[in-house]
């Protein structure tokens, strides 16, 4: 099986080409299944059902949120609605929408996908270790479901390394998003899990995190309220993260990242 | 010019590395300013003057240090005569050592090279961008000084960014230290700056950014004292940045990341 | 029914003032019901077995502790046998030790005591809220229990009062600890729950929360390893909060603070 | 001297309550010099123009902000013009407005007010001791100012405590806002400065600290976007701090808070 995972996509050069270029990235790639964290496609901000729709349509299996889930307040009776849309998994019970997906391929594979997110230098929420072990406890990848997908939304770099060896061996692909800056660390770890701390944004790379610069590095020298951030509108590059999986076993063969387009080296995959 | 910065040194497995390979590298990419960060090299916890001493010997034209720096105490009388050894610029007045230093190349070439640390998600210091502004307006690159490389050792990806575009067209290099995951949006600034958000360490990636994993993973999941962190000993992955410096101007030509031995996927210049 | 509730102990003055007069304030106050924070009654870090037998045989009924819980590592066997001896209780599961107990007074009344750790501004913990109110669900005031008392303990002001608003009318006395500062918000909330933001600590308070002046201060000036901190040896003030309870439906009638000795401005509860 | 200073003011009960009984109180207490925060008036975020001079009609000497200085844009060209509207002097430079100001009393004595922000746990500043430090070194109580008054505007009570002693002996009063929960730790440290941790606010104490309390403690109870945050509008209990001032020496003589209205428990300082 042939997963890629896309990160944050941010503003409307991120959005135009995710929905642009998800199609033709399938088909080369012959991938067999997307998923799209698109926290901040809405203007930097959340994401709208239609945008939702678009990335669906485009041929995301799976959306991810993060901290910025709700944002947009119309995601909210879209995301109950909507079971291939995630928020993080230990946000408090009682949360709209879910964490956790099992997607029926075509072929008839059964692909969990989940996301939670980290606490440090974040928000205070349950624990996103136990809350995915629970919910690993499950489901045995190679056994009743052909891969495992964990998209851990989180700041801290340690944090994401720890929850990358904690569930080493039982998940096809741990990534992490939420930085917005690719990182250069995948791998395959000792137990079989493709890992990278951070797929990076799909967005303007000539820009702070995806937004405007100067407005955004203003923030770093004053104390003043200023202007609105909004987001870089150059030409995006696509940031992803592509995995080839072990059909017996769920567990990787490949991991290698991807950026198409704008500012970054460019790298796809070898086909 | 060529400049070489590798990252954060982490324990013994970092610092064979780098004393091994370092002259190597100079040589095979004609390197003439070689920057280390080795403020973990010390078992994970500072750095002690004969490791500093190995480091100059191997080739390391000036060492940076970050919110480690004091861990080893024996550091602080060394650093007050070793004026090659930074730490972070914006430590209080009254702290040893200094945050900047030119050094006088072979042929005669003056290179600035400054660290200063971040804030966000870090310790209360006082503004790393004004104190970088206040650095640069006694220096000018092209004019009166060959190159400029700064250290900008923070956590938060945004301020990183941030700090890059505010001193796009001053500085040869602005690189990122201390989250120990080297990110791949390496890149020339619109205003000629070379630019990567973290360079990444010099260690053993089967860990949590150097450490060894089931000890420092077990943090994320108990409130409970543990053992010992202590750094991981498998084979180092050397992670550094290439830049080529245009001899006129100061800024980049190219920039390129490096990675050596280990568990990363391998890079190297070309030269 | 009579609570005191005698705030964080700091190092040898503040153990000696709990252990010399505790059992004349027991007995002057008529108490029928002592708790004691001990979190740093070890030269400022932690509790020993050997001081949490002196707090009970001065006449603590139960003991709390905070994030200082383990800094002695002996308390850890001690707790597991000692059910009078509480951490927070939304530590992870597995935690050594409880977060509640029930006393049963000599009369037959049974007390319930808590405590919760906070979490904005410290440790990344399962949510204090929702693990009070599971607990809270297992006692009813009034019917099968004839007090309960919480220790709440948190750095945020925001964080205590929401605490205290959404268990208003579930508790008898619903107290803050952690900062070390008494505050003068003492008063019984509308549902009739007795509340004080935080009880202060008894310990010196020509401190800086209790240890001593000179070398906690420069931290806040300094970025360099300094000495060690240790407790301030001036005389303590033992600050409280006394509460009287209404016997049938076990929630409070009057609320008082007490602080005795030292340097802070001196107050009794009537008799 | 007698001083008092009256800490943040929020919301409308803030506001009426400060304006109707500021007149009175001056007058009962024979005050010369009154300080009130201000940064929570409106709305519970920020001050406008209008207000301030509300306060300043009512008999406020001089007005202090914190970190809500900005919530009200209207204030920006406003306190560019009113010397006597503070904010925390550690906002960077260039900041408009300014730290401290010298109020001449109609009987002739200079007094010095000035207002510094925490760090730990806040946004990130320049470092609030030096600044002080560098301020106070331009002033001498006893010699060329009969008092100076300083409002330490910060979450941590251990940074209220240090920066107290740090500048035992040349300030009056050293007195803490922005947590809204009074502090009982009032004293006259060694050296004669007059200090407690936390005024408290001027607002209605059945809240989350002067907001409305359901949806505040929502707040820490779910991970979703909830109703805005306005005040309560309760009786407001008004809290202040008063100081009697050596006339020769400008260090402290006397300290005794202030709860006048509303929920918590009544103190007046004696006459
Ligand atoms: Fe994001
Ligand atoms: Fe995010
Ligand atoms: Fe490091
Ligand atoms: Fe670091
Ligand atoms: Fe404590
Ligand atoms: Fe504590
Ligand atoms: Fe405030
Ligand atoms: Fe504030």
């Amino acid at each position: 099986m042939r997963i890629l995972f896309l990160g944050d996509v941010v503003g409307r050069t991120g959005r135009d080409a995710v929905v642009k270029r998800l199609p033709g990235l399938r088909e080369q790639l012959r991938i067999d299944m997307a998923v799209v964290n698109a926290e901040n496609a809405s203007h930097g901000f959340g994401l709208s059902p239609e945008m939702a729709r678009a990335f669906f349509a485009a041929g995301a299996d799976v959306i991810t949120l993060g901290n910025h889930a709700w944002d947009r307040k119309e995601i909210i009776p879209y995301i109950a609605e909507t079971p291939r849309l995630l928020r993080p998994m230990n946000f408090p019970p009682g949360t709209p929408g879910a964490g956790s997906v099992v997607v029926v391929l075509r072929g008839g594979h059964r692909v969990l996908v989940m996301t939670v997110m980290g606490r440090l230098f974040m928000d205070a929420l349950d624990c996103p270790f136990r809350a995915t072990a629970v919910e690993l406890s499950k489901h045995r990848i190679g056994v009743n479901c052909a891969a495992v997908i964990i998209d851990v939304h989180a700041e801290a770099t340690s944090e994401k390394m720890a929850f990358g060896h904690s569930f080493d061996g039982q998940a096809s692909l741990i990534v992490g998003t939420h930085t917005h800056c690719p990182s250069a660390d995948h791998q395959i770890l000792p137990g079989g899990t493709a890992f990278q701390s951070e797929v990076g944004m799909c967005g303007d790379y000539d820009s702070v995190i995806g937004m405007q610069k100067e407005v955004a590095a203003a923030r770093f020298w004053r104390k003043m309220p200023g202007e609105r951030l909004s987001p870089a509108e150059g030409e995006c590059t696509l940031c992803g993260t592509f995995v080839e999986v072990d059909d017996i076993t769920g567990l990787a063969k490949r991991i290698e990242p991807l950026r198409v387009g704008g500012r970054l080296s460019q790298t796809m995959p070898a086909v």
